[in-house]
């Protein structure tokens, strides 16, 4: 699929088809992510697939009931978890780098982008689920003290199309030169 | 061009061409970013494009001696600063909703991964130059004080091919079901 079409046409998807994720499109959409380029390419993001039904019904209770991710975590037959190394990205010499801190929020969006552009090139509908508690999930996992859990990634093939959602005119968002 | 192409060939470009950016290959660029998702649809990011070269020089200068990314941003005929809304992303009725708090470097992650996906896909080169006073940027382009600035990327036509850099093995990036 052309690069241009998959940005263009990739829609947040929240109800998936009875179908399961075939393990080779699943490592495709993977090496996406590990394609992405990060902070002196210290790649801090991991992953943990989740195809277990009882883990995905803990992480779509670990949503606000009423969340539309809440349903799409424990229907989708694969749900990626995307979690950082912390203290890697931004830092140098064991000191961040920056007034922003620990960037792996940055190059987690970066391989996440990757993964869901892939996704959807091969047909598979995701949504980004951040709005979860984060720190119940990072124990449900089993993360590591210096790893954090991000967003939760339902992966499967769309029940049905999914309606675009509006942007901001691109005057509200480009400046030239200068802010004011 | 294809979408997987355009992950697996997209390389750190550091060097640039003689050769000005034509406004309609910018739009297209900053179209790409503008698509992205975002938390709640929020769209927290801001660019503010700049090809003065006395600005550039000024930007380049915001970064550490002997930073690669300096050159490039100095040379670039264009350098787009990737700014954030700060407050939006990762809220809800004001508040923060997760314990990672402001997500605006997940936003600016995901469109600058569109950004610089496109950009390869016209021709162009870029690269992300995170190592940088933000502080000093911020005010260099008169950001207020609910905007911050994220990143510079320098844009311009590749003077020759750059190399790929190595990752590391999906076995050391992936886990199945929980972390151990």
């Amino acid at each position: 699929m052309d690069v241009f079409e998959a940005m263009r046409e990739r829609r947040s998807v929240r109800r998936y088809a009875d179908r399961p994720v075939e393990d080779t499109t699943l490592e495709r959409v993977l090496e996406a992510a590990r394609q992405a380029p990060s902070w002196a390419n210290t790649q801090c993001w991991r992953f943990v697939v989740v195809r277990d039904p009882q883990t995905k019904q803990r992480i779509a209770e670990a949503t606000p009931e009423g969340n539309p991710g809440r349903k799409a975590l424990a229907q989708a037959p694969v749900v990626i978890c995307a979690c950082a190394q912390t203290g890697v990205s931004g830092f140098f010499n064991g000191k961040a780098s920056t007034a922003l801190g620990d960037w792996f929020l940055f190059d987690l969006g970066l391989a996440m982008s990757q993964l869901t552009l892939a996704a959807h090139a091969l047909g598979l509908g995701t949504v980004h689920v951040g709005l979860i508690d984060t720190v119940k999930v990072g124990e449900l996992l089993g993360l590591p003290a210096d790893v954090k859990f991000v967003e939760a990634v339902p992966l499967g093939y769309p029940e049905k199309p999914s309606k675009p959602t509006p942007r901001k005119s691109p005057a509200e968002l480009v400046k030239q030169e200068r802010w004011s």
